[in-house]
């Protein structure tokens, strides 16, 4: 069911002798690369508004990465990129299809009901966390867009075959990546054969979750959609003035790789975590699900471990998160507790 | 009317000897005490959507300037802060008065309506860019809130008297303060006389245009407005997740005055240029309106000085904005090309 | 799932030896006291939008009948009155719980969704079409209001004590009483004791599938709720000018009890079937739920029986309607039909 | 200004020797034709929701009756039609240019922002009540349709050259015919000629105001809008169940006439009365404004006589309208009564 997010997630202030942070990619600081990238795009003036010569650039690496003619949109957080893109492909009395799991039906308040003005989710259940094309072909007579996600929220990755099969059915798709590059790393394929080539019409890239301060990139693979995207992007106060501050860290984001590297990094040290412990999802990306008795729960947080609680997975159930910045010796410690813990 | 600014303001590249760029201040940089900020903030996990111990500081700091227990919302654009805002105050089915300048109505493309649900704008013309408490006392029984911005798009400055003889009327008051420091600066009141103490019940407390990276703050003062923004907040994709990386740009702004300095210079310079030239309204903030003939503004883009057309304000009308790091010598470089120019 | 109702349902020209339709309450017509309403409804001059005498006292029988000082507002469809009642309930960022059947679901292509402004249904099965307070407990948190049909979608009608149940869990509730007439023949009890003494806030009891021509009347038992539901309500279209014409039909409805009068006779032919015929679903209105082979199906609409498939619940299952004159002929001459073609 | 209309237009009851009533077309009853109209369609069951055969006739008449492969969506308000037929023209990002005294700026509450989630009214003055070319041209740039009414709120008409210069802009245009009959019996043209055949896309042709029960026809010239008002036609619950009820009654209408009888009676009528007193506009249709001092209006309404102040033309500014059934005598009355009461 759909949980409310908010209120924040977790103390504000820990006093613990020292806090290992499993709680979300989004607790995470910034890659110093980031970080520099906004201190050189800080000097001068500058077109506002996107106009600008770095939205521009980032714009043109976008069209390498993905081998195809994009047009970008620049926001701050994934919800606003989802809900925009997805009012680009349903009107206020179309339908959406979903996983049950979807942040945009578990996370999002109604971001998308609201940014289309009325539309509907449908969200459905399916294996692993993923759509199916089987069912998604069985509703799709009453269905006016399709959303996945990639990563999905339970860890896993959709192939390129399986949203292709999606994408067979005939109704656009749009693709929450707010770990797309945690997807990516695990596929070893090229962003245009999980986006475009499989049947994907609009994707938001995640830079959020994965080093980056908060900006996502919506990115577009029909021109015909940023014309819906452009005025909706203005008139919901996500069209930030001073946009360079933005395309700055995604161009350095997507500078010597480095939003594969951090995601390499995330996804390692999860797999080094689901490799020692009983997982309940396969782990392919940057995030593990596992069963916690309480007792042991509590004494991991007493600890310093952080993690959260995961219902919607069973009773027990938490999620560890793997962010760009955690060590093996974060997962190690961990590893080593739980099994201390479950000592007789 | 309703200017449409989906394109952006200018040309993306400019290839000048030098430039001076009077365009807007959202064309300028961040202060270094903002970016130093940032790199503090980007150290280790922190709890995210606001639980962090920053945004807790940044709520108290503001307690303390407002002198109030005010609730706090850290968003990236004015046109966010001021549709969440008014989303609090006017229901669908409400109007909202506004002068006929102002922001929301000539600038957001339909902010306000999308997050009011379809509240209706009722903009009014009045003196030097402001509303007058008498024509709203005679439209009072028909209007639901009132939306005053601090300093005005005409580049002046409402006074406590001014504003409390508005909210007298018994209506809810927001203000948008994307300059609300180079007013307060002026002013030389305290931040409590020209809001709540004149009745204003919520305001937009603006960075972005003073020096920030990109941060504005809906500062609340009464308690019930917060219930209702927060899920708007949240649902319409302004709740930024990795919040500390918004609040420490303000925590920053809000040390040593920062914000005041910021806007003091701006002021100065934008006096300095008043008191040069023909303004075609008081200079009260860091705003200037003169007339250039096209010759005379044709001749300045080619000397490398930029600036906007502003057809709201007459035939030949042009804005000159001065940013929180525009010089002395900036100014003084304009004057003197401005009367070069004029002479016989 | 969503059923799209766009199309119409079914031929609009049926040339058949005879036709003895079960499709719906709303392809019958109008019961002859209705019709003369309107005519003696049509003389003379008098106040529109609601202003009316006849409106006036619609309104004062409502008070009797319901024994509590009430509010109404007519409207020409279910949906209106549905959207408009739980748009008084739910703001844009609310969840609204109701069962999977439910019309407001099925049916309506996103009226709750775009009278709210976004507000998100939460759909859920439940025995016997019914929502079970336990069912709502566990999920009373994430909720905002409770949305239930009485009769229900699936023919059966909720006890008092079992609304009771549901509303003791503390929140809003709104009852979808399209068929309300139905439901209380059947339960016998007052209609105070099955709406707000049972914690009802606000009902929409329908006139329409019940001899009416089109009319149904959103009853509101709170009175804070008819401030909200007004300005929608013109807002929405849904205040007709002329609403004498709207007031008559109900008040012919409520004289002589020929509301209750003709849901009596459906309810009565909906039994005489389902005492002959395997029922899917208890007969406790004037719906019934049967399955049918597809040669019967077919069999019998060549023999002038008109009814709907209902996919919903289950292969080869239909729905047959018992309208206001449908006759006991009509069931005999079903039954027979149906034996008939049973026979080896 | 906005006016609110929520309350009522008047007392409801009404304890006068005699009443003659000139506040609305739409506190007039209903044409008997109307009425046996209503009483031959109750027989036999019918399909629902649109599919009937009465609704195929109609639709067969109107495209008779403009010369045009039209669609058609019955609904009972105009607010409704309006509102539907403009958010088939416009986004919710778009503006909509219309006369400041335009019912869909003055009347409906929000009604177009509404449906059309969050699309801006863009009103401006112009003599007669009417739009004109040239101050549409000015504008055409920021705008995305045109919303003309005819005959206007002034009681004016539109001719079809007008019309024509007004569409050769380039933009969609709606026409408001809440008085289409009685702009078209003034015009003597054809119905084609002052809709499609001189630029407009959507009529809302109005029934209630001339002695229908209430029903409007919106009427599409282009086959694509109708795809865009069909589902918003269902979700705001405007699709009635029953519409053979309603289509009945136009088929009646637009029977022998009726509709341009009954408006050419109620033309005749107010000019009548536009002869012999001062008008304030120019009498084209069945309204009259005129200017009575409050002591004339005082005693005037003491006799019986109602009508609507109307400040939006000034102080003392007065409504007057004619029904399809107002008589030269009630005329005549008036006349002789203002002309008593102005004797020295």
């Amino acid at each position: 069911m759909i949980r409310r997010r908010l209120e924040a997630g977790g103390p504000a202030t820990i006093k613990l002798p020292r806090v290992i942070d499993f709680r979300s990619d989004n607790t995470h600081g910034a890659s110093p690369e980031i970080l520099e990238a906004l201190m050189r795009a800080a000097a001068g003036t500058m077109t506002s508004y996107g106009g600008d010569e770095i939205t521009a650039r980032v714009r043109e690496r976008c069209c390498e990465i993905f081998e195809h003619d994009v047009e970008i949109f620049p926001v701050v957080t994934g919800t606003a990129g989802n809900a925009l893109a997805i009012a680009a492909l349903a009107p206020p009395t179309g339908s959406v299809l979903c996983h049950e799991d979807a942040h945009i039906y578990q996370d999002e308040l109604g971001a998308p009901e609201f940014f289309t003005g009325g539309a509907k989710l449908v969200p459905i259940p399916g294996a692993d966390g993923k759509l199916h094309a089987d069912d998604v072909r069985l509703l799709a007579h009453e269905i006016t867009c399709i959303s996945i996600t990639q990563a999905t929220e339970a860890g896993t990755v959709y192939t390129p075959d399986e949203v292709r099969a999606i994408a067979s059915v005939g109704l656009p798709v749009h693709m929450d990546g707010a770990r797309f590059a945690n997807a990516l790393v695990t596929l070893g394929c090229s962003a245009a054969d999980i986006t475009w080539r499989a049947g994907v019409d609009v994707l938001v890239f995640g830079g959020t979750k994965n080093g980056v301060i908060p900006t996502e990139l919506i990115v577009v693979f029909r021109k015909e959609l940023a014309e819906e995207i452009a005025p909706r992007w203005h008139r919901s106060g996500h069209r930030v003035s001073k946009m360079r501050f933005l395309s700055a860290q995604f161009e350095a984001y997507l500078t010597d790789d480095l939003w594969l590297r951090n995601a390499r990094r995330a996804n390692a040290v999860a797999q080094r975590i689901g490799r020692e412990l009983d997982v309940l999802r396969p782990v392919q990306a940057n995030v593990v699900f596992v069963r916690f008795e309480p007792r042991v729960a509590t004494a991991l947080n007493e600890e310093g471990f952080l993690f959260f609680d995961w219902p919607l997975f069973g009773p027990d159930a938490v999620r560890l998160v793997c962010g760009f910045d955690t060590t093996d010796e974060d997962a190690d410690a961990l590893i080593a507790a739980v099994k201390r813990l479950h000592l007789p």
